[in-house]
């Protein structure tokens, strides 16, 4: 039976009796006859406090000696993981991010992985043990250091690790039972997707679902990783991630998301001239600020808005920049709004169906609710609106596009991936 | 100027402040342009913390994946200290056991050093950094897993790394001052010792001395590394622990020590004969038990009673495996009584100084105090008491042989060691 590779998150594992009931579940995919790699990340809040711990000791602790703190974290929920496996009577053996041959570049507190060289789990494996891996951190090519891979690190190995053993399918257990069509706080009717494609969830990931993080999805597309996002509180099926196929193309909406963390800048009259843009983005990041939606109108009388989004923790440092380099750009001032939200449509389906966006337009406006931005691609549409119409946009879209009942058009046509069989048993 | 080793215990490094405060010490060594490696170990109460997680998950964690749990404490306090060290201003690199060349045999749980490859550590000190390193803990040789060294630990990776640098010294930072005549809680005079060699050193740590542990004395021994145990709560000089010289033998006696954490068990009229105490002693070993005092009369009638002590905590098992052999090797019974200590005196000068033993035996029965075994060396006299008198006897034979005076003596005849002039001052 082919390779099952399962990461648990923090909440999972957030005291010794969740690691006991994670490690029956694990016990139980092993006895089916699968061969099970564990990715673990750090128990419950460990890595928030180890932080903390950093910031009493220095503001800007170096990278180096943080990631060799923060990893600390997963070092102690694998071994607790491993003893209470073998404690159920299975072989299992706890690795760490540089014995697992999570290999990365040097780039401290964000590395990216390289090379994964599985020696040591293959023949871990090859001996009837269950692997249990540290997630987020990995160990730096050229200075042999311990680094970690940033938030949803944990995510982004267990997918490296599926890819490089070839697995099966790659579980990512959570604290909520899959991806839904929205966020079933704010809409109570939203239905949870069977399957939603590599792209579709790349989309819904870039415009603040939480469920998976957007680094650990491109993995996933660029190596074809099958993955499963489910609850580790109960044995429902979750949602599968996937390559889109056929039957996949029915479902013209997947999902509507909504993220309240950012701010908008507006940069009034503009000249419109080459090399502006390039200043101005250039500026933010050069202080590492990562600008997400921007929009440009074209000018009238040779001057024009700029107009971007950012997240709101970013928003001091973004406004010492632009102090400095506002009269430099000829600028005539610029405005920061932090009370916006952003709410996306995603859908793979959009491509083949026209009227999407004025439909989600025409539903806002009936509604009262005003526009600041919109930016699209092609499977996604997202505006900007008044942090205080966020939850109420997310409703209405979510109603008008019947996402509540979208379910049937897709699990006419075929609803498992055949891959997943072994799953729908639970365990 | 020479390297200089430091260690600090976990009581030094309890909180992100203590950890600042070690770190300004270590600043303060460097500044006077020693090199400077430091051995640390985790913080508090961690590694019980870690332990008792453990055995929540399982009564008897594997040895393997406990070493993993419990070597996390020491990544945790060294990468905050390397951090604070930055944050004045030094430069400084943390370094797990692995990263720093600690090899050690596959024993886990109780590893011992076979080799220590100390190249990382002298390239960082060439860049002129300061290097931390966790205590405690090494990299077993064969399948490159981690090992931890067990209990005091930390000493022993600053004992090996001050042997592998040829450092000036070897500094173990603690709770307390240095080593005492005898435990300043029991005997309000007791006076603190300038210095002990490592004979003295090795004797009061096995009869129960805590503040060094058995292991690294005899490394220091047998490496000829000079210790100098000192309090990180002040600038004191503390204890130099080093060989012996001529101007050292004018002290008679070092110290008394005690111990009240043994039990004692006699088998009755056991059989006199070749391979009676091998099968005793030997049943003990099977069970991992770690038997300190032996004492066997000579025989009356061809029987003889065997005594021994042993861990208190050990007493359950030692009763068991004694209950399936006193039949096979013909006792007439066996009795245990754990309420029993051992108080032992110490001191080079008694090779050459006749009568000791018998003014300590002439103390305790001045005083009514029974003595229920005897066990010597050359430079040590043991007896073991009732545990209620134990505290009464060290403070009567502490004062029959004037130890509160007894610095004198020695203070006359050099009092320092040459090395350890610059540590005079202070940090």
């Amino acid at each position: 039976m082919g390779i099952v590779v399962q990461k648990y998150g923090g909440t999972s594992v957030a005291s010794t009796d969740r690691i006991r009931n994670v490690a029956r579940r694990i016990v139980a995919t092993a006895e089916k006859g699968h061969p099970v790699v564990v990715v673990v990340s750090a128990m419950g809040h460990t890595t928030d406090q180890l932080m903390g711990q950093a910031l009493e000791i220095s503001p800007v602790p170096r990278a180096r000696e943080l990631d060799m703190l923060l990893s600390a974290g997963e070092r102690i929920s694998m071994s607790l993981l491993s003893m209470a496996i073998i404690d159920m009577g299975r072989e299992a053996i706890s690795l760490t991010g540089s014995q697992a041959g999570i290999v990365t570049d040097t780039t401290h507190t964000k590395a990216r992985i390289v090379d994964v060289r599985a020696r040591r789990i293959l023949e871990a494996l090859d001996a009837g043990k269950i692997v249990i891996v540290a997630g987020f951190q990995g160990v730096s090519t050229i200075s042999n250091d311990v680094t970690t891979l940033g938030r949803g690190g944990s995510d982004t190995t267990a997918v490296a690790l599926a890819a490089a053993l070839g697995a099966e399918v790659c579980e990512i257990y959570t604290d909520v039972d899959g991806v839904y069509t929205a966020d079933p706080r704010v809409v109570p009717d939203a239905r949870k997707l069977h399957v939603a494609t590599y792209e579709e969830m790349l989309e819904m990931a870039a415009c603040g679902a939480r469920v998976l993080m957007l680094r650990s999805v491109e993995y996933a597309r660029n190596y074809k990783v099958v993955l499963h996002v489910r609850s580790s509180f109960n044995n429902e099926q979750g949602t599968f991630v996937k390559e889109g196929d056929e039957r996949m193309e029915k479902a013209l909406i997947s999902g509507v998301v909504h993220d309240t963390s950012e701010a908008m800048i507006r940069i009034r009259r503009v000249p419109d001239r080459p090399g502006i843009a390039a200043k101005v983005f250039g500026s933010l990041a050069a202080e590492a600020i990562n600008v997400d939606m921007i929009v440009q109108n074209v000018s009238e009388d040779g001057r024009t808005d700029q107009t971007f989004t950012l997240p709101r923790a970013d928003l001091p440092r973004s406004e010492e920049a632009l102090g400095r380099i506002a009269a430099e750009i000829g600028a005539e001032g610029w405005t920061a709004e932090p009370e916006i939200g952003k709410v996306s449509l995603v859908g793979a389906g959009m491509r083949s169906h026209p009227g999407v966006a004025a439909k989600m337009f025409q539903t806002l406006a009936q509604a009262g609710i005003n526009i600041e931005m919109i930016s699209t691609s092609s499977i996604r549409i997202s505006v900007v609106v008044q942090a205080a119409e966020v939850e109420r946009a997310v409703r209405l879209i979510h109603a008008a596009f019947e996402l509540p009942q979208g379910a049937i058009l897709r699990e006419a046509h075929g609803q498992m991936p055949e891959i997943s069989s072994s799953e729908l048993e639970g365990v």
